[in-house]
């Protein structure tokens, strides 16, 4: 063949692989938009179901409807898969006061997941703010007997929400240990919230290896709270706070993932995983983190069913248990590929909110990453543009295949941490459109890697 | 000079340059998300001022409001300029109801902008679907003596919420105009907003050249009381619809543009322009629109001034009054400009909402549009990523000067038309991050066409 003739077949073959992308993602990003059901799933999940944290009976609730629905789209297979959980649950609600004193202000806040409660009088102390665990380290003895109080907020000139949660969630994972190591009787932490509002935050905090008799109250307080209590204790550094939580840890129970594929028709055993976390935080709907990440996930198989896309990989959607406060269901799931010797060669993860997607953080090589970027022009008309390196998903973290693309869907990040772990976490928080282009992303996205392999 | 030592040279004078425009493209974003008065000035429009429909009080509060916090500044020049606004009063709250035949349902409408009343008894009459103006002419004297609704839907498979919001305006702009010449009695408009909810948005519509005795009311009603409607009218189709609306036009009253400038140290006499719009519908406290713009604009003063840049050329803040209902204000600004012989460069408007930025939507030549896309990765920490060619905005459209780069910002666009002229476009419906980001952008485009000029 005459080399201008292979060059001419080239570019044709080029042109029309080019156009099959661009019409296939036509028809994705239009079938989001006017024809998924992500929206409506969010909705039952948040409105008729609501709070799911791990353990709980709105968990089992969340576990029994989604697999019924990813069962009506008509997939090859939907089964669950048994974990077992942490179960932790909050009480009553919390009280907590400024005592100044004869004043008394209320303030609120709520336990960090997997706190103790304080005692039924609930606790008394002073307080001591500091700005970072180092800094309890160094005072030493000097927060003996007192509620250490870390205020050190997330930066607000970060572009990346996500860089200042990063940067500042310490305080809260690490921060009630370090206290009582150091002898403190309880710890309050700052809202992770770039807002000034009065919701307070909860999330997961870990007494590491300190025996169970050490374990101190925690307790998150919302930015409003943390700014007063701060300004407090410049005029009396002597003033008192009062907390009364009455959480509660259980033995673990019996939970589930729940999966749905759609069997490759080439390589039906390269398993491609597209998933959210079905666990919430136990104060709202978790409509944001992360109904949202497992609508769009089961968006994706729907997307593909519908529009009669036979993948030539397997389509696995994983709806994960107990993303919040432990990843077992991430872990059980690693376990089990292992067991099973199961060859995953590519994982999604939509954790990060149901809006306005960006674009993907990538955990893979060279190879993959410049692939992704020979995608971009295709991602244009979508207003999809970053597709960077980074962190993938907390669930997807413990998959280990030798060779696996990991990708994180990117949304916009800065209104994000107004709503996380928080008691605003509703189903209104969401936008249909911004939700749907996202479940739209990342079909696109699974496709491109469907069709042309990893590398 | 060597060929060699002069490549050197440009090589390294390329670089210093590089990294001199980067510098200030941080400075100005950290600047923006930590120091910015934006948020708090929107705040005082919003919630101390309220909506500021053209001739209203609100209207002449927002501009003693901004004219203060612009000289508060310390910049070179604030101050107004005449122009006479239309005035329009919606008057008591409108009310409607579906007839059919004993059953009465209440259904949320407004007035849209420019309306007539109704008689103070009402209008009851039978009512018309049609999808389109076309529709209207077609089906001639079968609209006579009825109310036409026009329910053509913003199409949802569109990216780019503007565009389906363009390809459905007509209705509510001309429909009442063409729905009087085919003797209708009235019309109602399915509100321009992409989501199903319960706020009818107004807008402004024309008689265009219809003799005055011919004028026939004209409201939006919801959403979800447009699918009501539509739905009970195939039940039955002889169905009456009621509403009553006491709207009235007022003649024109004098109001003002307000301009603030710092002058250039180069090119004093080259202008660019920064704006947005300060009046707004009168339903809600026009956060969205364009409170957010006019605190941008202000913003990028107020970055400037702080940074201690002083641009080569003036730059002008200028808050547009009527942009909602006539747009006078931008038609006597560059009546004002032709007569001083001004020389404008550069014209930015901010008029599409608070929320994250994405890029500009650029009217110029090639070659300015090749000069932005050379800076295209100076925007790539920011986020920022679409530069294209498109409308600019509103209020910069009159500005005929023959050398001249129009800009409007582009932010994401799918929440904004959940907002447009409604009840809802309020406070809480911007994110102070989100708000910040749209300034810094704004004011780092700016800086790079005021250091290398347009071509």
């Amino acid at each position: 063949m005459k080399k201008t003739t292979l060059f001419f077949l080239m570019v044709t073959a080029f042109l029309h692989s080019q156009s099959k992308d661009e019409l296939m993602l036509k028809d994705i990003y239009k079938f989001s938009l006017t024809k998924v059901q992500c929206y409506a799933w969010l909705d039952d999940l948040s409105n008729k179901i609501g709070a799911r944290p791990s353990g709980s009976p709105g968990a089992e609730k969340g576990v029994a409807y989604t697999k019924k629905q990813l069962e009506t789209l008509g997939i090859d297979k939907v089964y669950l898969q048994e974990v077992m959980v942490p179960k932790w649950v909050r009480g009553e609600k919390e009280t907590a006061y400024i005592l100044d004193n004869k004043t008394k202000i209320a303030v609120p806040i709520c336990a960090l997941g997997g706190s103790v409660a304080t005692s039924q009088k609930g606790l008394n102390a002073e307080v001591i703010e500091v700005h970072s665990i180092e800094e309890v380290k160094q005072l030493g003895v000097a927060v003996k007997g007192k509620i250490v109080f870390y205020n050190r907020p997330m930066e607000p000139e970060n572009i990346e929400a996500f860089k200042s949660y990063g940067n500042c969630v310490d305080q809260r994972f690490y921060g009630a240990k370090e206290a009582a190591l150091q002898g403190a009787v309880g710890t309050i932490v700052r809202s992770m919230n770039l807002r000034l509002d009065d919701f307070p935050h909860t999330g997961a905090q870990s007494y590491g290896d300190l025996p169970k008799a050490n374990y101190i109250p925690t307790a998150a307080i919302s930015t409003n709270g943390a700014e007063l209590l701060s300004k407090k204790l410049k005029e009396n550094s002597h003033l008192q706070f009062f907390m009364k939580l009455s959480c509660k840890q259980y033995d673990d129970v019996l939970s589930y993932n729940v999966i749905g594929e759609i069997t490759g028709t080439e390589h039906p055993e390269k398993i491609m995983v597209v998933g959210g976390h079905l666990d919430s935080w136990d104060l709202a709907d978790g409509a944001q983190d992360d109904g949202a990440g497992c609508v769009q996930a089961m968006g994706v198989a729907e997307i593909f069913k519908k529009l009669n896309y036979k993948p030539k990989n397997t389509i696995r959607v994983v709806l994960f248990m107990n993303e919040e406060f432990g990843g077992k269901g991430g872990k059980k799931y690693e376990e089990l590929s292992k067991l099973n010797q199961e060859n995953h060669i590519f994982a999604l993860e939509s954790d990060s909110g149901g809006f306005s997607p960006r674009g993907f953080s990538l955990e893979c090589d060279e190879a993959n990453f410049n692939k992704v970027n020979s995608w971009v022009k295709l991602f244009e008309p979508y207003l999809i543009h970053s597709f960077v390196k980074g962190h993938a998903g907390s669930d997807i973290t413990p998959l280990t295949s030798s060779k696996i693309v990991k990708a994180g869907l990117k949304p916009d990040s800065q209104r994000y941490f107004d709503y996380h772990h928080a008691a605003n976490d509703k189903f209104d928080s969401v936008n249909k459109r911004e939700l749907e282009l996202g479940a739209a992303t990342m079909a696109s996205f699974i496709y491109l890697f469907d069709q042309y392999g990893i590398d």
